[in-house]
């Protein structure tokens, strides 16, 4: 069974795109590197608009991406449980190579591990991935009168697969909006140098959270505007239905950028000329009352506290 | 639970040494990078000599050694399954931080996913690393004449396990092999400049799998000498009793070395020198005739070959 997964991996990522059991020899040039890594253990390992691949592809590019770094190299770790259909392994490792030559990353190193039946489920993929530093001035200071952007409509990821896995009828063509976020933050770097103080894509946990970590123990609030932000109908439904707020919501696809007020609407500019910030926008802005706070004001014009939640709203998701 | 495991990680692994959920900015230095991935399965999760976090460390650290990179950082990406006991994880945690700490190494990014009770085997643990290419000159060529060294007795880890899994008594005293192999190869690299041609961690598949690596489709052999190398009497116990040859068995602290006969004995010499390598020898050479075999000079004075094997012996050996 080894063998026959290992020759479809070679097959599939390229022959000289991973190395198995073995290091890799990258020269990435001179300067700083961001290093990071992400386990994704999503069930159902197919739901509209993605796939377990797609995903782990795109969530370690995302995570370099916001730090300002160029992603260029990825590791690919599987571990599958015995019995996995062939067929899609298959479907899933296309789907990285596609995610990986979309994003402009190489798969350069690999590991495979086969596990016995009920001790995984099904497929687990771990990638690591390697940038390098563009944009270190990404770290600038957050300050009242700043604003906070987002590059499109939220909580997709996140309905589509709890769609997906309840079999919900309903939010038939909501697609997961996995992407890749670095064309984006590289077309903002040359655009609006500079003008970035912060960006984070809004996994789990979704905007609230990333907006919580920024404001957690500053003299400072967020401030969101309901009737700015986009969310689908489809999202809107479901989260409803739940009792769920769609700002909780995981993304794979978004992120959220603090910015000087001032530039703002020339980084929305630079981002809707890319395929994933096309629905960019303002949402809110950096505050001086109720420090260390993100406050939701209404469509109704009500105000409310979205405090960081303790608990993951759906496990699974990524 | 996610709080509390994220804070076990901070408070073991160090506040500094973990970032979760984000990227790691390094600056390795200037010239050529390594970069690997492994994911363990080891099952149980604690044996003789080691446990799945000590082996998560070392096999990460091994895989960039062998190369001849310097291992800096690595990543950890922690997969657990809902239940696992809190003191269980606690001493993995803490045997990663001592085997980081003893190799040398910073762990600089990590991620948690929890999944549900029977999605995982208690906790799976995937390790990216990166170091810098100090030896790059460690890829030559390898020719009839040549000598193969190892850096001590085989099998150690695989029968540990296998026998831990099984609880054999007779075994008792037996000890995994679980160590870096970063201070033996840089020792080397310093005492012997240039002399090493290949060096290869024996993990799965033992030291019979890394030969036949060598020598596949190569116009010469590999000849070991069954009186030459180390096996302990409980390796050679458990291997006997179960058909099983000790040169297939899984090491996690042991490499295989091919470089010029003449500069053998300075090597094992430098090796000698170091924790890792009190036992270092020669086991064999490498020759013309059988190309692309290897094969085994048994002591009572026969031959035989040794096949690259298509199944593994022991599954979750790491």
């Amino acid at each position: 069974m080894n063998d026959m997964i290992e020759g479809l991996i070679r097959k599939i990522l390229g022959p000289e795109s991973i190395q198995l059991d073995d290091s890799a020899v990258l020269d990435p040039g001179p300067g700083k590197i961001a290093f990071t890594t992400d386990s994704f253990t999503v069930t159902p390992l197919f739901f509209p608009g993605g796939d377990i691949g797609k995903l782990a592809v795109n969530g370690t590019v995302n995570d370099l991406a916001v730090m300002g770094a160029i992603p260029l190299y990825l590791s690919c770790a599987l571990i599958l449980e015995e019995g996995l259909d062939m067929g899609e392994l298959t479907k899933i490792l296309e789907s990285m190579r596609r995610a990986a030559d979309y994003a402009g990353v190489k798969i350069v190193t690999g590991d495979t591990k086969v596990v016995g039946k009920g001790a995984a489920d099904g497929i687990y993929i771990n990638t690591a991935g390697i940038g390098i530093m563009e944009n270190e001035a990404l770290r600038g200071e957050i300050a009242p009168g700043d604003a906070v952007l987002i590059n499109g409509s939220i909580g997709d990821h996140g309905v589509a697969v709890m769609a997906e896995r309840n079999r919900l009828s309903f939010t038939r063509g909501l697609l997961s909006d996995c992407a890749p976020l670095n064309h984006l933050m590289e077309r903002v770097a040359s655009n609006c140098p500079g003008a970035v103080k912060f960006a984070r894509d809004a996994t789990r946990g979704g905007v609230a959270s990333v907006l919580n970590e920024i404001v957690k123990n500053r003299h400072f609030s967020a401030t969101l505007n309901e009737a700015s932000f986009p969310v689908k109908d489809e999202v809107k439904g479901v989260c409803g239905l739940l009792g769920i707020e769609p700002l909780y919501v995981a993304n794979e696809g978004k992120l959220v950028m603090v910015c000087d007020g001032g530039r703002a609407e020339e980084i929305v500019h630079a981002m809707r000329e890319t395929e994933e910030g096309r629905e960019a926008c303002i949402i809110g802005s950096i505050g001086a009352e109720y420090p260390g706070k993100v406050v939701l004001e209404t469509e109704i014009g009500g105000r409310r506290m979205l405090p960081l939640l303790a608990e993951e709203q759906l496990p699974r998701i990524c």
